[in-house]
C-alpha cells in the first residue's frame, strides 16, 4: 500500500501559519513572564496565570524552581486565609462524584474552591485521582472552582511539597476553600493530614468490610467518616455502619482539637447528606477558631514541614552516598540473621561518612 | 555548736576495715571483669553478672560502652528466643500490682521472666515506674524473675536503646518471657511497640473516661485491652467497658499480624482474669508463629532500629551544629509569622552545612 502524502491546499495554508505564529507567541509570552507578572496575575485571580505558576512549581528544572520560589515568597503574605479540607478514600468510593456535588454545594455558600490532589500512586496507576478533569464536568466549568490534577511521576515527598506550595498560590488567588484529595491506601494521608484543617474519610457501607484497603491509623486521623453511596439498597447498610462507627469513635481519646470525630452518611449522586457534612465542617471551623487550635495547628504544621524537609534532605545525603549504598544491604543482611545488633549496624554505617 | 568528731573505738575498728577491704576487692573484681567473664556469667544465668552488664549498657562512659558492645555482640547468638510483652497504662492503673500477679502466674507455666522499663519521664517524675523494686516484693524475690528498674536521666532514644540491648542480655541469660513496662502518656509507646511481640494496654473502668491521659494512637497499637481493678463496685463498670470496646475494636482494620485486638477485664489484686490474658497471649504467639508474622515482625523491628539509630545520629549532627543552632529559632520565627515557607526555611538552614 502506498503511503499517502499530505496535500498542500493553498487556501488553508495561510490560516495554519497564523495559528502556529499565535501559538509560538503565546509560548514566548509564557516563557518570558516575569515573577512580578506571575504574582500580579495570581493576586488578580487570573486562573490561567495561576495554572502556569503551578506548572512552574511542578517542574523539576532548576531555573523553574528558582522562579517558583520567588513567586511563592511574594504570595505568602496573601495566603493562609482559606479552610483546607482533606478528603480520602479508596478508589471506587466515589470521591470524584462526591467532590463534584460537595463543591457545587459550598459554592452556593459563596465559597471559591480549589481542588488539588496528593497522589504518589499516580506514577504506577497512571493517575487514579483527578486524572481526568472531565469526571467533574459541572464543577470544572464553574467559574468559582479551580481543579488541578495530581502531578505525576514524583516521590511522595515531592508531590506533598508541590501540593503544599500550590495551596499557597491558590489562596493568594482568592480561593478560600481548598480541597486536597488523596487515596486511602498509602502513606500520603499522613502528608495530607499535615496540610489540612479537617480530614474527611469516605467509606463504602458494607457488612463489616468498610475498611478494605484502608490503612490502620487513617480512621484515627479522621475528623468525620462519611459512608458514601448511601442510596438504594445501600441505605440500610449505611445507617447500620453509621451507628456502629458512632459508638466506636467515642471510645477513642479526644483529639488535640477538642473535636470528637463522628460518622455520617451521604450520597454523592443524589446530594443526600452533603449539607450535613458542611454543617459538621462549619461547626469544627468555628470551634477550633474559638479555642485557638486552628491557628496553633497551622503553625505546628509549618514546623512539621520545616523539619520534615530537613529530615528528607539529610536522609538523601546519607542513603545516596556511594559508600553507604555499597555497605547497606550487607549490614541489613547481618541484622536480619541476628549476627549484628541494629545499633552496631548503624555505627558501622555511620563510620563511613 | 561544736561539730562532733567521729570517735574511734578500737574494738570495732578491725571488723570495719575488713568490710571495707571486702568492698574494695569486690569493686576491683567488678572493674576488672573481662568481656569473656561477663559473657560466661550471663550465659550461666548469673543474675549478679547480668545486672552488672546492664549497668555497663546504661553507663554513658565511652570505655563502658565499648565493653558493653562487645558483651552484646557475644550474647546475640544466644538471644531472641523469648516472648516479649509490652505493657502500658497511665500511673494509677495498677501496673505494678498487675505485673506482680501476672509474673507469678506465668512462672507457674515454667517461664523465667525479666521485667524491664522504658520510662523517659523518670527524669522528671523521678522514676514513676519500677522505681521501687519493693512494690513487687513477691515477684522480685522469686528465683525465676529478674526485675530491673528504669534507667533514669536519659532521652527516650537513649532509654529505648538501652532497654533493647538489655533484652538481648536477659534472653542470653535464659529468661524466656520479657516484660517491658511503660507509661501510656508519651512517645515511649512507639518505641516499646517496636521492640515487643505483643502490646497490652491496661485501662481503668470508668464512665467513658477510661482514656484520660492516654495518647491517641496507643489504643490502635494494642493487641489486647484489659480493664484492671475490675473488683468490688468497679466490676460492673468494667464489664460495660469490655462490651463497648469489643464492639469498637472490630470496627478498625485488621492488624498486619492477622490478629484482631479485643478487650478483657482483670484484677491485679485478686488475680481474676489473669489466666484469660495469658490464654490470649498464648493464642497470639501460636497464631503469629504459624503465619510467620512473629519472625517477620522481629526482622522488621531490627530494621526499624537500624534506621532509627541512623536518623537520630544524623539529626544530632545537624541540630547540634552551632551555625544551625544560631539560625534555627530565627527561621522558625519567620515561618510562624508566615514570612517564610517551611521549604524555604529548610533550604536556608541546609545551606549552612
Amino acid at each position: 500500500m502506498k503511503k499517502s502524502t499530505p496535500k498542500v491546499i493553498k487556501g488553508i495554508q495561510q490560516p495554519n501559519s497564523i495559528n502556529l505564529q499565535t501559538i509560538r507567541k503565546r509560548q514566548q509570552q509564557r516563557k518570558t513572564k516575569t515573577v512580578d507578572e506571575f504574582v500580579k496575575g495570581i493576586l488578580a485571580g487570573n486562573r490561567v496565570v495561576l495554572s502556569q505558576a503551578i506548572t512552574l512549581i511542578e517542574s523539576n528544572k532548576s531555573a523553574h524552581q528558582t522562579k517558583a520560589q520567588a513567586i511563592i515568597n511574594a504570595c505568602l503574605p496573601h495566603a493562609g486565609k482559606s479552610f483546607r479540607l482533606g478528603i480520602t478514600g479508596t478508589p471506587g468510593v466515589g470521591k470524584s462524584t462526591f467532590i463534584e456535588k460537595f463543591g457545587q454545594h459550598i459554592i452556593q455558600k459563596e465559597k471559591q474552591i480549589a481542588v488539588l490532589a496528593v497522589d504518589p500512586t499516580s506514577q504506577i496507576s497512571k493517575g487514579s485521582i483527578l486524572g481526568d478533569k472531565t469526571r467533574m464536568t459541572e464543577l470544572s466549568s464553574n467559574e468559582n472552582a479551580f481543579i488541578r490534577p495530581s502531578p505525576a511521576g514524583d516521590s511522595l515527598g515531592g508531590v506533598a511539597r508541590k501540593t503544599r506550595e500550590s495551596i499557597i498560590l491558590c489562596e493568594a488567588a482568592g480561593f478560600d476553600f481548598i480541597i486536597i484529595e488523596t487515596v486511602g491506601v498509602g502513606q500520603s494521608e499522613i502528608a495530607v493530614h499535615s496540610m489540612v484543617d479537617f480530614f474527611l474519610l469516605l467509606l463504602l457501607p458494607g457488612a463489616g468490610d468498610e475498611l478494605q484497603g484502608i490503612k490502620r491509623g487513617i480512621v484515627e486521623m479522621a475528623d468525620l467518616i462519611a459512608f458514601n453511596k448511601a442510596d438504594g439498597e445501600n441505605l440500610q447498610k449505611a445507617k447500620i455502619a453509621r451507628r456502629d462507627y458512632r459508638n466506636a469513635l467515642h471510645m477513642f481519646p479526644p483529639k488535640p482539637s477538642g473535636w470528637t470525630a463522628t460518622a455520617t452518611i451521604c450520597s454523592g449522586l443524589s446530594g443526600m447528606g452533603i449539607e450535613d457534612i458542611w454543617i459538621n465542617i462549619d461547626k469544627y471551623a468555628k470551634q477550633t477558631l474559638d479555642n485557638q487550635f486552628f491557628k496553633q495547628n497551622r503553625q505546628q504544621q509549618a514546623q512539621y514541614w520545616l523539619h520534615e524537609t530537613i529530615k528528607n534532605h539529610l536522609y538523601r545525603l546519607f542513603y545516596d552516598n556511594d559508600a553507604i549504598k555499597n555497605e547497606l544491604s550487607e549490614v541489613e543482611h547481618k541484622i536480619k540473621n541476628g549476627a549484628l545488633s541494629p545499633f552496631q549496624g548503624a555505627e558501622e554505617l555511620l563510620k563511613l561518612i
